[in-house]
């Protein structure tokens, strides 16, 4: 094990942690050596390009905290989060396609009854959101827990402007009724650019890219004994839907945020401006009984 | 652009990066999405497990500070450095053999005239080092900069334990004399664990390896016109030099660390215990007329 040249040094790695005990790190560890080394191999980084890979990974981790994930912004925009999702969620016909988590979900987002007004001290033209939960053959499912989060109009979400507003806001936590239903209101949320003030951003700009994201609604659904649904609905019409710095667009999940003028919404509420109004029906779909732990 | 799946995503991102305007950033860029894909399409992680890389990648930054490099580790223990050494210095007849740089190299070390003692207040069996620098066909290199690092004989080096000694200590820059020569007093080193309380040590657990490497001593060697050598002198014999934890080992830079009675040092030295001695000759590769700027 020694005198190693560029072809013979991935063996020896391989062989190195060819005594791994368990064979799913065993399994992982050789793959990630096999193909890093052969992206090493084919691009022949300079000394001073790697030093630079090495800073651009430190600053990279640096730049996280328990406000900025910015290695899940690299995966995003390097369309590694889509892959990864796309391999874990095959969809069933009925069942709502998946996208991206993002970086901006919080565990503990306030719980809301159905109807409430989420919008807190943000101003924007109102949005009511109504939708459904059901099975992917159309059951509905009474007590399904629906997180939903978005960002304002200017397209920041609460956890960026928390020291402005003081509170979480834009964000809450639903149960649907016994017909699968559940509603509430808030303010049409807008694009918005990644955080592109670090290292990811440097990275588009180098690579010629926008960091934008259309405007969206992020919803994350959960019913026993089916697959926790994470997805978006991506307001209609939006100039990025199709070039989205995440690639997580799918058309299945883009809708018409209706505009209606001031008067009584369809869940009784009067309202003196105009508003939109956004309706999604999802699907979630059933645990495979054979399924690996995830 | 919208609606990948595990197949088209991979096409979509490179699309995305094909208005990269420099050249060298756009062969990168398309090269490391295409091999990024292919580990994730191979591997096919689940939704936790791409969690648990997120979290060892942002713990790995989190680790890094002025006195510890975790990525430099990673790139170490995967064999990514010496790959990308092997890539970067091929070495003609009559060089030296390079080898990592590895984390412990300090910028500014202490300024030495050749024969000083560089042990500062460290206790362990006298070293002296001898060595010469010249050209691959032999022609004495004189001025020649000799930066010189190594640990003390428990393994630890002089920045891993500043709160104790106060100084550096074990490290050094010299010049060769008019015959291209130098030497230095210092204390053997030892065989050591790469620092493995963090995640790198965490994945060497996982992987079934230990952490060793074998006892060396770390030259860097700069003369104009000639390329950077940067190498270590490996003591022959040390129990880990068929498995060094980050593959740095070469048969040309073994040497036996020579043990002597006490008695007068070939320098003139008196010494009262018995020492070692180390004699390494090394050889500069010059400085191709076109080479690709570093
Ligand atoms: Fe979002
Ligand atoms: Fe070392």
């Amino acid at each position: 094990m020694r005198n190693f040249n560029e072809n013979t040094i991935t063996d020896a790695v391989l062989e190195r942690i060819a005594g791994a005990t368990d064979p799913r790190i065993k399994q992982v560890s050789e793959a990630l050596v096999r193909h890093l080394h052969a992206f090493v191999r084919e691009v022949r980084p300079t000394q001073k390009e790697w030093e630079y890979g090495i800073d651009f990974l430190t600053r990279t981790g640096h730049m996280c905290d328990d406000k900025r994930q910015e290695f899940i912004l690299l995966s995003d925009t390097l369309g590694v989060s889509m892959l990864v999702d796309a391999i874990n969620h095959p969809v069933p016909e009925g069942a709502t396609e998946t996208t991206v988590l993002g970086p901006f979900f919080v565990q503990a987002a306030p719980e809301e009854d159905s109807g409430a007004d989420i919008s807190g001290p943000m101003e924007g033209d109102p949005m009511l959101v109504t939708g459904s939960v059901s099975t992917a053959d159309g059951k509905p499912l009474a007590g399904a827990v629906v997180d939903v989060w978005h960002s304002d109009d200017d397209g920041y979400y609460d956890v960026q402007q928390l020291d402005k507003i003081g509170d979480l806001a834009m964000r809450a936590r639903f149960h649907t009724d016994a017909n699968g239903r559940f509603h509430f209101w808030s303010i049409k949320p807008a694009a918005y650019p990644i955080p592109h003030d670090g290292p990811v951003g440097e990275m588009l700009e180098v690579q010629g890219r926008h960091p934008w994201r259309p405007a969206h609604v992020h919803f994350m659904i959960s019913a026993p004994g089916f697959e926790q649904l994470v997805t978006h609905v991506f307001v209609a019409g939006d100039q990025y839907l199709d070039s989205d710095v995440v690639f997580g667009v799918k058309d299945s999940l883009i809708r018409e945020f209706v505009r209606h003028p001031a008067g009584r919404a369809p869940d009784g509420r009067m309202v003196d401006t105009e508003y939109f109004h956004l309706n999604y029906d999802f699907g979630l779909k059933q645990v495979a009984s054979n399924a690996r732990a995830a």
